[in-house]
């Protein structure tokens, strides 16, 4: 177990009434209107749940999930605790994932406690007016008007535009000769939200878009030049539903997109802005919605550590500890002595080779409160324990396959978790007794 | 242009009659019921034909393919030289196709003239009787069972008996909590027959059949073990349909197969058998039924030479070019004093990294009677011939990106053609010319 430092700093005043400013402009609203609650004791933690194999798996709930809510909601069923949901699901809006939530917790969950794979995209201002092609499945248009893109194109348009270039399927080509009508205004950028269905369709339709500079009526391209910009959320190879095994998550259909491209062209597919979870992104939205629940329920303790609870390494835990590692480099250069201690504690360098948005989001978001950000890993879903022990210690690392994206490096120390536990509410109980915090 | 021997050699009664013999016994009937036109100029050379980008793109037939067709046969219809259709396509029956070309020709094919990438599985009678999954589109239960698969089991039949398996549709995930009522015996052999609908679906279902061993109700191994038999028919990355640019074939869904097996375990998918061009096995039964139809037509000249009509570099001229180097190689053997000489012409080594079947085809085929195969490539397909003239020769190895199957290496020789003409009528003229020929 990797040892994290115990360092705490205070939110000051100025941060957040910033933040409250910013929640507004970002489409954020801070949804908490209890009453205060000064006789109890408040938190100076907040709680990042992941939901696939965590709390639910597929359609069922899991058992532990509804206990471990209790524990942390009072009477009137009001949270005593920030939460907020961070999963990596980006096929429908969140407002509907958190009345999912709600009915399956028994505990009322506000839109603004949810964070999906696509949420950052509301920052991405630079793209809301150019014509993105959207590929998932769910309700992609609404999800992405939602986001503030006013001008999208599916990839069920693009085939009605051009009927002649989804030709896998025998039965869906078209019967007669047909030509293809544009009237379709070029595409400028291409946003993955999630895993869509007819990957052969969504597959060769997104690469002729690359090949083409976005203009179907064109030829591919045989020389080499970069391609439009393409922006992916959601990097989960797999994920837990009910079956015993872990089933394709989007990270799976980028597999394919990539490996595609690199066949068809010589070279690699880049993207422009990877998000959902393990991206540094992600999380300054999470932490970001805690401190604006903090505020709405004027707790004076400023939230300064922060819990992930997960089931997946390569995506809960490596991307908790990602962001601890930035905390912990955070409070490093201002605090220089500092520096050589962290350097131990987290070995190489935690950067993934593709920078979440450069400073963007420093300049959207407020500072975070928070100093450390701890990793939970549940063994209710991805996660097998039998099988991450190899037979041979000797052959741990060697013998590891890297189920993370092709853009992340394996580095052992991000994978590894702060403490694993059997399910979400021993999660929960050790937060809680960490933290020597009771919510009676 | 590379330089083709002009060896002849004469074919033996008896391999004539054990053809006959063995053409019986693999289901194929020589099905040429002409009368002798012994006072007509006889062949001495074949034709094998590329359909798609050759003879027609997408549903449209190409115009020069009626006119080349017409120069073929007679007054009363009947071919005038041995001809066959030697396609990748894989999701029909081969008198499907058959019936399909008369169509677009004017001109009566047999089924006995088309071969399908899946027609070499007829010899592979050890997999008959084993329980065999089999992916495709179209009738490819009635496909299996016409090549002599008894027990063949669908991905639709799986889905079925397994609800819980395919999880990436929303839609078709089951409604309610539901369980595996496994009815199905243990898969022990998967077979690619072509490219299948709904992706998504079939690399789920295949990567858990090679993950479980076959049984579905079991998890995912583990453990490094080597998978059950995979054989694969057609590795056309593309082809050439209406749209101005080339569409994904069998090949791209193979790509996507073999990189989700290597993210998720780190090991490369093995092929137990891959055919269909531009492998050997699919040019040995071309070169057979020609053999066939000479016969059945009791021409009596030998046919030594094979001319090869295809659009696409990497599996009509590769594989003509591959099958070309081994009857050199073959009559090298048999002439010792000739290696040296072939060794000159043909560069590196021709075979590629999968071995077709071992020796089982030469226990199953006669010796061909065939010493030279000729690749002419058209341009009405996949080729570009602007595309592929890079504007700085110097660079024209180093930038040529390599469309072929993962396990053929990329051969500078294999993949020039004899001739480069315009079009199916040009080649069929220059072939003529070339062995002074006239069908009058």
């Amino acid at each position: 177990m990797r040892g994290l430092l115990p360092l705490s700093r205070g939110l000051s005043a100025l941060a957040t009434s910033r933040a409250a400013r910013r929640a507004g402009a970002l489409g954020f609203r801070c949804g908490f209107h209890g009453t205060q609650s000064l006789n109890k004791a408040q938190p100076s933690f907040g709680l990042l749940f992941d939901i696939d194999g965590v709390l639910v798996r597929g359609r069922l709930p899991i058992p532990a999930a509804k206990k471990a809510f209790s524990k942390m909601v009072d009477s009137k069923g009001q949270f005593v605790v920030p939460v907020v949901f961070v999963t990596n699901a980006g096929n429908c809006l969140r407002q509907t994932k958190a009345a999912q939530l709600s009915h399956i917790l028994g505990v009322q969950i506000e839109p603004d406690q949810v964070i999906m794979s696509h949420s950052p995209l509301r920052m991405f201002k630079k793209y809301h007016n150019k014509c993105v092609l959207v590929s998932g499945q769910g309700p992609v248009l609404e999800i992405a008007r939602n986001l503030g893109f006013n001008n999208v194109i599916s990839i069920d348009m693009l085939r009605e535009s051009f009927p002649l270039l989804d030709m896998v399927d025998h039965n869906r080509r078209p019967k007669l000769p047909s030509s293809s009508i544009c009237n379709l205004p070029k595409v400028e950028a291409v946003v993955l939200f999630g895993e869509p269905i007819r990957w052969e369709t969504n597959l060769q339709l997104i690469i002729d878009v690359l090949l083409t500079g976005g203009n179907l009526s064109s030829v591919h391209r045989t020389q080499k030049m970069p391609h439009l910009p393409l922006l992916a959320c959601n990097m989960d190879l797999m994920w837990m539903a009910e079956a015993h095994s872990p089933r394709f998550g989007h990270g799976t259909f980028l597999v394919c997109l990539e490996n595609i491209y690199k066949k068809i062209t010589g070279e690699d597919l880049k993207y422009e802005f990877l998000m959902g979870k393990p991206c540094e992104l992600t999380y300054h939205f999470a932490e970001y919605l805690i401190r604006c629940q903090a505020m709405d329920r004027a707790w004076k303790s400023p939230i300064t550590s922060l819990y992930a609870i997960g089931d997946n390494l390569m995506t809960d835990i490596y991307g908790a500890n990602l962001y601890n590692r930035y905390l912990e480099e955070r409070i490093a250069r201002k605090n220089p002595k500092a520096v050589a201690k962290i350097a131990t504690a987290t070995g190489s360098a935690a950067v993934p080779e593709v920078e979440p948005a450069g400073n963007m989001w420093e300049s959207e978001l407020a500072s975070p409160s928070a100093t450390s950000c701890k990793s939970i890993l549940v063994c209710t879903g991805v996660y097998n324990p039998k099988a991450e022990v190899p037979p041979d210690a000797d052959q741990c690392i060697k013998e590891t396959v890297f189920h993370g994206h092709r853009d992340f490096r394996f580095d052992p120390a991000l994978v590894e978790p702060g403490h694993i536990v059997k399910d979400v509410f021993e999660a929960v109980e050790l937060i809680f007794e960490q933290e020597k915090f009771s919510s009676q």
